[in-house]
């Protein structure tokens, strides 16, 4: 059983904006990053075209507080925990910590609600339970830790 | 007085991803193009280089509730109301709507904090007043619009 | 017979990097955006889902030349000229012109070389010939205007 | 003396497009990588404020070839090549090389010419010398590997 997961980034030039500081919309691809690191960890990709009809996980919610920047060559830790868990959709919280500098400190906090979907052959997407395989794996983190 | 702003956009191939749906960081980007037009509808530039020390507007909040995915090609429109006005401060709430297919249809809803800000000339930001000449030209949205 | 197509543009925030330009693969999105456009233009969409298999348009090969940069709220003109066509491939010369500022002056040009390729149900892509309905709208530039 | 670098990086969901593959544009993001992390390698960053005025390495030219596509998840190594040295400008090769699958192959090749400015106070760009002390760490790669 797990419930989180840390992914280690070092901000790109192109991910900064002239403003000198990372494009907010970027935390939200860092999200991403440790959300399929996590699924990998469980041995999953977040793309499960194994099933038959495939299923996804499209976001139906997300958010991000920024407390400081992040500028070009930081090292960020993006730490997933599992906030929520329903038979259709996952909570996911994140917390970025800039690692380098004279001690590790919280720059952001982000969140998403993520639905398993099976893919339609016309493109459309339908809700659907997670597969238990996945499900039986991923538990909610404890609560000190979501604070 | 102005309290709102609608861009229009047509989905790029480029801000799709292989779910064959927009990435949902992409809304993000959306709601840039709305509140830039509404700076630029009063006759301003979020870029305040004019100002001596320079301003911007880094974001402290950004949040997004997604209900259908946009497709490459379609057209949406980003309809920026404020919703909010405190002296360093401004909130936004951005209505999506998709524009083709049979009848207008409202895909997604999101939300920004956004701070004035001086910035100092070793990088860092201070919380600053909103320029009179800005902040004298902009209001709340009607409660009905908010809803 | 149509040869050429003009795309505009205005430089969004988000496309500019901490040096405070455009960055520099953003002109590949941007030369998509003028193919995208010579597409439609013609009646056409470069995702061309209709055919069984359906085709696409993986590009081979892409190059860019910069001159001048482009910062935030320029208005960028993408000049898309076919500068090549045999019977599986188009080539795209693409001219960027600023036309802010006291004259329109280039800032790039770029080229794309794209193949016309079935897509299989394994997901791997076979070149084929372009569809007879979209060759026989497009021709190649005359030589004066590809200098 | 050094004259070549290897990044490798996994690829994200964010940077695939509807076609299922890498979109083309984000090669030159990854060429980035391997070039800014070359830097790292000599103890500088890209980004050259220490000097007075900064220093920067504007792109004059870019290009690349795509032989197969990158798909969600692959690995892919970024192989930097010093393939040119003038007074102001550097030519980089890149090779990009899949390392999962059976074999790791070349997937496709990449090529910029940077050029070494300063920035003015007004946001101008002027062509400079390279720095004595970045110029002399760096040589031009060997014939053999640069064919």
């Amino acid at each position: 059983m797990s419930y989180e997961f840390k992914a280690v980034r070092r901000v790109e030039f192109s991910e900064t904006d002239m403003a000198g500081i990372v494009h907010y919309s970027n935390f939200f691809r860092y999200m991403e990053t440790a959300e399929h690191g996590f699924f990998r960890s469980l041995g999953h990709s977040v793309v499960m075209d194994q099933f038959e009809p495939p299923m996804g996980w499209p976001r139906v919610h997300a958010e991000c507080d920024y407390r400081q920047p992040l500028r070009f060559e930081d090292e960020v830790e993006i730490h997933l925990l599992v906030s929520g868990k329903k038979s259709k959709s996952l909570n996911y919280l994140f917390k970025f910590r800039k690692l380098n500098g004279p001690a590790p400190v919280e720059v952001a906090r982000g969140a998403l609600t993520v639905v398993c979907v099976t893919k339609q052959a016309d493109g459309k997407f339908t809700a659907a339970n997670i597969p238990p395989a996945f499900a039986d794996q991923i538990q909610v983190a404890p609560h000190e830790l979501l604070a």
